[in-house]
């Protein structure tokens, strides 16, 4: 049977995951490559701290790069060490030789994406990425193989478990935003600083990656407007439910004739919708082709196994690739970024606001938003004590930038304390 | 630009989502693949029936198959008729003079899929069928190409949309069995003769190709054992709201070291699991393999344009693989069958009988359940008269085999006038 050796960048959770699931599932996985996948290589930081571990045979660990990009023998290298500069530099060095790359990176990718597909296209190499989205789950692959017959529209992800399960938790246990961060954090699904995570830019990483497949436009990260879950209370979940909503922190891309948005924040979805159950650490995504409707993906979007069963789903297709001499890259098709203007996309909103407890208040705030013309869905307000109250609105759809206008003016209002919170309503 | 024509065989539903999909997203089809696409001919049964439809140039219709299998021109050939045995002919013909197919036929692919795609290899020509399970939801793909690296355990999934229409009209509109299908066949969700969907033997032809590909495993249509949902009342769908549950028609596919088991019957599903909330016409299936967990997608699975959708993915990942001068063909891997026996498959159980309303029935039953080592869970008795009344009970997993025997028991005494139903509780 052919050997095709392979090498590992990084041996963390997704490394490990990879070396597991080449000893449990090795078997089924080189009968149907008729081919062997060793692992010759592990390139990690700190030889010391992996002195103690059981490695299979035959593998070789090395802090030093140049043992796998000059080892004529390694023919794929797997990218799982996360953070972009060092992991660009080692993929160039391996396209340039010819070996093909694998890589679960979502920074690099959705940085980096398409000047390192074209490096590799130049090369002859091949480059999968499918775990650079919501580990496990098929979307990458689906994206281009299996939904390109349609104009995609819309896709709409829960793609970041631990702001997911924060905000499971307060909603099915009414924990507070800190006490379910910290939950998160005992669990090992936050870590101990959770910015990327909590402030939206993982997730916002992964939205670029997707609609750039989905709409063959190279966007980056620097294209998605970000907002994170920081701000969320037990009154905004309590308000949610009390209206039939749960509140998840959703990545949003739409494409019509006017251009793209991108946008990274949390949201009101209505119960019943398939993502709104998405709970506890799982993904979802959700597409709108202009034909096939609305699909959606959902499984693990993490963890050590799952992403790495994407990871090895990948290694597999490059050798299948080799076996027939070709490398799995399409002419995937670029056309030039449109994005709208982000103060002109238009949405419902959710508004808290703490008033004094005063007559003409509730005239004031609706004059506001009159002269702005919002107009008011429904409205409650409670009086918390004698001398604070809260008002909740729901406005009917209007536009980020009116809505952020108006709001500075309600809150130069004498009566109104301050405007807790304005949570977009998404409608699908 | 390089042209490929393509002949469609069946103009029905899907036939003419083909047509309308591709003078609707020509366009960015052919920027991906560089390459126009040209329906050159339709095959058709009966050329008066489609005099008056508006077929955008150059298509051809034809009632006469050698027109197509004798034109050089067309590179691939698109069956979309439905029913097994001329298709199949038809399919063959193509292979024998290297013509690549796309077929969405689930009847022919869960009989004849393997041979027909030895016959594809051995004649150089590609052979897709994504659209024959689910319609517009990636699957087929995805089964084979990104949960390859999993041992696969278990795929579950509402895969007919026409019994998941009825089933969800008579949970949340409280219709009769026969009422919601009335509805369904109005609003063109059955068909007039509806065994096919109702008996479950759709789903069973769908289940039967996911499980030959996510199993590695020659397993057809008739190795499944199959129940419909012609016998579910009103009275099942009440109680099993009332205990938590919904009831849905789902096509079960297990594998572990004993065996393989395939079932399609209605089953009891917690609400709250993602496969419960799959409404109206919609379809998901559930996969869980070793390594990467549960995943699932969801979608249209059935319908003209997201069909189409699959179909004409099929078709360009036909013509990329022209484009490199390959096909998409996999060397697949098909182990031997082992069925389990369908007595020793187990499951929880909802049964639900009718009784005389008199001393001693719930001892009479109680003691033929000890008998066959049966432990009850639940149990519930309603007067319904002050002559019958209605029993219905839980019990622990149980073998298939065990409860046949015992419910014969149960209704052989004379204190019982029937068991009205006897339906699985799925617990994943």
């Amino acid at each position: 049977m052919r050997n095709v050796s392979i090498a590992l960048l990084g041996c963390g959770t997704v490394g490990k995951g990879v070396i597991d699931l080449l000893a449990m599932n090795g078997p089924l996985i080189e009968e149907q490559l008729k081919t062997k996948i060793t692992i010759k290589w592990v390139l990690i930081r700190d030889l010391q701290k992996y002195e103690s571990m059981d490695l299979p045979e035959p593998i070789m660990l090395t802090t030093n790069f140049d043992d796998i990009i000059n080892d004529d023998d390694v023919e794929i290298v797997v990218e799982v060490m996360g953070s972009a500069d060092f992991a660009k530099e080692c993929i160039e060095e391996c396209f340039k030789r010819k070996k093909s790359v694998v890589s679960a990176n979502k920074d690099l990718i959705a940085d980096y994406g398409i000047p390192l597909l074209k490096l590799s296209q130049e090369h002859n190499a091949d480059f999968q990425f499918e775990a650079s989205v919501a580990g496990g789950i098929p979307i990458v692959r689906p994206m281009y193989s299996s939904l390109n017959s349609n104009i995609i529209e819309e896709i709409i992800g829960i793609m970041n478990g631990t702001t997911n399960y924060i905000l499971s938790n307060m909603t099915e246990k009414g924990m507070s935003y800190e006490d379910a961060l910290e939950e998160a954090k005992e669990k090992g699904y936050a870590e101990a600083d959770p910015t990327n995570d909590v402030s939206g830019y993982d997730a916002a990483r992964k939205i670029a990656i997707l609609a750039t497949l989905g709409f063959h436009s190279a966007v980056t990260f620097n294209d998605v407007t970000v907002e994170g879950i920081e701000n969320i209370t037990q009154e905004d979940i309590r308000h949610a439910t009390e209206m039939g909503y749960v509140i998840k922190l959703l990545a949003i891309a739409r494409q019509d004739d006017d251009g793209i948005s991108l946008n990274v924040h949390p949201s009101f979805i209505r119960k019943g919708h398939p993502l709104a159950n998405v709970g506890g650490a799982y993904n979802a995504v959700f597409v709108r082709g202009n034909c096939v409707g609305d699909v959606m993906m959902y499984g693990q979007g993490a963890g050590s196994l799952p992403t790495a069963s994407a990871v090895v789903s990948d290694v597999m297709n490059v050798i299948l690739h080799f076996n027939i001499n070709i490398t799995g890259q399409r002419e995937f098709v670029w056309h030039e970024v449109k994005l709208k203007n982000q103060s002109s996309i238009c949405a419902p909103y959710y508004l808290r606001m703490v008033v004094n407890n005063a007559p003409g208040v509730l005239a004031g705030i609706s004059r506001v938003l009159a002269d702005y013309n919002i107009s008011i869905r429904s409205l409650l307000q409670k009086d918390e004590t004698t001398e604070i109250a809260e008002i909740v609105i729901l406005i009917d759809s209007s536009s980020d930038g009116l809505v952020k206008e108006s709001l500075q003016k309600i809150e130069s209002l004498s009566c109104v304390r301050k405007v807790a919170n304005a949570i977009r309503v998404i409608e699908v």
